[in-house]
């Protein structure tokens, strides 16, 4: 079901250090800021040669990032995301095995402008994943 | 200078519940699980079309993963690998930026049987990140 991994997101609290770090440090491809205000976020993308890095910032009163970065002063990986090729029915077959699809199931538009889905960390191992269909 | 993402590795406090998650729920192509005692784990890999993830369980007395389950008991996602052509010259750059590496600075033999550096999440917004030379 699961395809390629889209990207894995690191929550950042200094968008702009670690923006140089990626690209001085370590040498990476690193595009600029982009706001996303409808998921509350500024986005940098890093391109690999085979998948994204997401660098994460809050953005707004009610940025999903912002209880993560409290809890996680220094930052943290905050999500995977794998795609699938239908995104209801990978949702329908997920919770037939029993795993809780965040919100009410509904596919919200993601920040690529594809349908997304969260399922619940605690069902897969603390770990946060999204998926998207591409 | 930094490549392929090699995998990200996810914690995990069950290998078979996760193994049967990422293999039944989510459809993945997923090995058989590997003893790495010299890495105090055993390895699970889920191949994805463009890279993999690695489940991880702790092996022995000192295993590296055992305290990040303690603090995380659901599991979490441990660390991410890029890839780079010559971990030397990637580390030296490294320390030259003033980023810390773990331990003395040689390079380990990895899991891939392949030399591998990790570098301080404080100094990575969190995130644990390991370098293998392909």
């Amino acid at each position: 079901m699961i395809g390629r991994l889209n990207h894995v997101a690191i929550a950042v609290p200094d968008l702009e250090a670690a923006s140089n770090q990626y690209r001085n440090a370590l040498g990476a491809k690193v595009g600029d800021p982009q706001d996303e205000p409808d998921h509350g976020v500024t986005v940098v993308f890093i391109e690999l040669p085979n998948t994204k890095i997401e660098l994460l910032y809050p953005l707004g009163d009610s940025s999903p990032i912002a209880g993560f970065l409290e809890k996680n002063p220094s930052g943290g990986i905050h999500h995977v995301c794998y795609e699938v090729d239908d995104i209801l029915a990978a949702r329908d077959h997920l919770r037939e095995t029993g795993a809780r699809v965040l919100g009410d199931g509904t596919p919200k538009i993601g920040a690529h402008g594809k349908p997304v889905l969260f399922l619940h960390p605690k069902d897969f191992n603390g770990c946060l994943v999204e998926l998207e269909q591409v």
